[in-house]
């Protein structure tokens, strides 16, 4: 048994399935010196807490004894964001998605030709993206080989767990901004997924565990801006790789699709280009498929690909809602996505927020259309409830990403890549948005009661919190980032 | 002319109508010692500026200097919030309006029986919700005369402009939660009216302007919870003072409406309801109207009443999407409220964001339903476009309070309640989301160039900013919150 590295005494939330978290107001947790977690105790009275460590041989150590207001739980997990979009952010909600790219998007990504601009922006967007709690994130560079490897160094310098990719994009895009040949698209990708798999890990994150911090993704930008050609070149590198995950985009805005199947006439539809060409596979990550047909659906539940849901984005660019409730309920792995600047938010807490708007907006929609009560379903066209929407949040993340067996519970065996959050009455510094633990509440007492307190955190946090709610930011078991990180 | 309090040289942005405003990027602005806006001079080139002030008069003054990625605009006005239910933000999302309010709402209101819980709660949630620029605020109470009374003191200490209300109830309501008679409910009300008029305001807003800060406002709560006797008793109160506001809900929810009309079988609609009590006038607030028929908007328009919409409430609840462009449309007169907690933030910026989803949803249905382009209307079914946005947030909002003539804009003759903005580049100390005046931006040179980057900015703030990015809150030309003020 390796060395312990932290012990944390307190609540902790963590998810179980799509419809359901545990939540652990008195847990006794230990991370080893691999960055795992290596047990969990459920509930540990105070007075029986020495004797449960002592029963695990463990004396005179430190513990992390969370306070009242605080719990653990796992770090946020951003399945779809765009890093050079960043300084973007907050702007551009006038257009949709052709339009936007055309006139916000694509001249912002060839100022990353400039590689000194490009490790000032990344830098930034780093250190802001792990504070706002993200421990894994799916990022887009733009096309650019030299700016995407520093986006990778930086990330791994930072201690974020990410998958990095940069655009292949050889047609339809700007002069000023397009690849000159799916030869140089290809070779500028294998080149980039060598330099992502020689990094070291950062000196502080050298203990011995053998999973990659940074791992390479190929990122066709989406069918419009790739020849065929392209998309064979790509094929081919996929297929010599079944590891290498794969991220584009589908299915978001009606302009976009027409588009899409008016430059593949023999493809069956969106999803079928991309299983033309091999790439939908069970590591392929598709952001938004708000228009998804159900035959698409079908496929890509049956090539076991994942969803990146992006409600931010798809609200404010006017793309559409998402069927979510569809997805979940024929089991397509599903997460969140920032998609910023699509998104005009790099927290996930505000992609939470838009989640359960979308849900509700569908079952709005539903409910006007249908004039009946309730549908037979699970999830299609209902509200999201907490537990899914957490769920997305994290461990749905984790299986979009390939990664469920690495992160996205607190549950041993599993990267301890966790947020200490505290939405404490009254701290100063705390987001002035978030009420605590309840004005006027009776002490919790029973550990019925003491559920109950730890599921209005968790809503509180969820629905109200932000950056400042957020102390201590792990992954891989150290500290990388949070309001404590950053003082 | 009254001696000046304070003169800005700087950026300034104001609505000037429902879809248009000024943004100046070098103005030059003086509030009296009343705290109004004395004059304003739209654009004051540097070396300039010493010569302007000597044409005023002014030599030897102090100027407040605003930096590049500061500037001023007008406070936010939210008409439609309920002060003891800030307790509860963030959490009660899985139910709909009448559940919600029975099981989540009530009992919390219930508490404010005790008036140091409610000191406590209220001198809270007013610092909070000045810090995040909410100048003029439309409070509920609860139905408690006390704790209303305390409210109504701790806002006036703190300086926010307001219109305070005790919720009229007397029936529908639990037995814990309901006022005992028609009689009783009166003259509580009668009581909290003559209690607020006779405030003074306190010593640091002492200036000789005669417009007062806090105003009573009539509230019975909606139409469920009022006896038809109870409405002809507040139809008395109000007939004899035109000049008192009056607040209340109005077709929010499905289930609300339906059990509204069954209690009023000979009303001709919700709205005839309040019409037939002669309360439906030119300075009545609606909350929400989210399911209003176009009769009812004809007669809300034609008695000069306004609507304050609540999107994130609309959203959280599962409400519906009020039709904003609609109303717009027929010039009917609308705010913006944050209904907290049917709402889960107390700041105007998300309901800003959430007005814009709620836009963009109806337009994203509209194209669904009907396979058209784009609508003949001016509003309906189309995004608002910020500067909408922006009217709503601001002179929109005092339109629908009845008080455009005092505040709103930042032009002659105004209070000068107004938010002084930063979103400068990388200052730890704001809100880690929002990029500042952009990164690799070419430094504006001509005055067009400037006005293009103060637009962005302000997009940038709507879209992306909080609390952290509120320097300064003005309240008729005092400090009254904000980062600075808290410090
Ligand atoms: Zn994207
Ligand atoms: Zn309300």
């Amino acid at each position: 048994m390796p060395s312990s590295l932290a012990i944390f005494y307190g609540a902790v939330v963590t998810p179980v399935s799509v419809d359901n978290y545990a939540a652990l107001p008195r847990a006794l947790l230990c991370v080893n010196s691999s960055g795992l977690i290596e047990w969990v105790v459920d509930d540990v009275e105070p007075h029986r807490l020495q004797d449960e460590l002592a029963s695990k041989g463990l004396v005179d150590v430190e513990v992390v004894d969370l306070k009242d207001g605080e719990f653990l739980m796992p770090g946020f997990i951003d399945t779809h964001t765009h890093a050079p979009q960043y300084p973007n952010m907050g702007t551009g909600g006038q257009f949709q998605l052709l339009d936007w790219l055309e006139k916000v998007t694509f001249p912002m990504e060839a100022k990353f030709e400039d590689t000194s601009f490009a490790r000032d922006v990344y830098s930034s967007v780093v250190r802001r993206v792990l504070d706002a709690g993200t421990t894994t994130c799916c990022y887009y560079g733009t096309l650019h080989l030299e700016a995407t490897k520093i986006l990778a160094e930086v990330i791994n310098q930072a201690g974020q767990r990410a998958f990095v990719g940069k655009c292949n994009m050889d047609r339809n895009s700007p002069a000023y901004y397009v690849e000159p040949s799916p030869q140089v698209s290809k070779e500028n990708t294998e080149h980039l997924i060598n330099f992502i798999r020689s990094l070291s890990k950062p000196p502080f994150l050298s203990a011995p565990s053998h999973h990659p911090l940074v791992q390479p993704i190929l990122t066709p930008r989406f069918a419009i801006s790739c020849t065929d050609e392209l998309l064979s070149s790509l094929e081919a590198v996929a297929s010599s790789d079944p590891s290498l995950r794969i991220q584009t985009h589908i299915s978001e805005n009606p302009a976009e699709i027409e588009f899409t199947l008016s430059l593949f006439p023999k493809a069956s539809s969106y999803a079928g280009i991309y299983d033309h060409f091999k790439l939908l596979r069970n590591n392929t990550i598709l952001a938004h498929g708000v228009h998804l047909t159900n035959e698409e659906l079908d496929l890509i539940k049956q090539r076991g690909a994942g969803i990146s849901h992006c409600p931010t984005s798809n609200f404010n660019l006017s793309s559409g809602v998402a069927p979510v409730g569809v997805m979940l309920d024929k089991d397509i792995k599903v997460g969140l996505g920032t998609d910023v600047s699509g998104g005009f938010s790099l927290s996930i807490l505000k992609t939470i927020q838009d989640a359960s708007i979308a849900a509700k907006v569908r079952s709005i929609n539903h409910r006007e259309d249908s004039n009946i009560g309730t549908s037979p379903s699970k999830f299609a066209n209902k509200p999201l409830p907490i537990p899914t929407l957490l769920y997305l949040a994290t461990a749905g993340g984790a299986s979009v990403c390939d990664l469920e067996h690495h992160v996205g519970k607190l549950e041993v065996g599993k990267n301890f890549d966790a947020l200490l959050v505290s939405i404490r009455e009254e701290g100063t510094e705390l987001n002035p948005g978030i009420w605590g633990n309840g004005l006027g509440r009776p002490k919790a007492a029973s550990l019925k009661e003491r559920k109950a307190l730890l599921d209005t955190q968790l809503e509180r946090f969820l629905f109200g919190g932000d950056d400042r709610n957020i102390r201590r930011v792990y992954v891989q078991g150290k500290l990388v980032g949070g309001t404590v990180f950053s003082m």
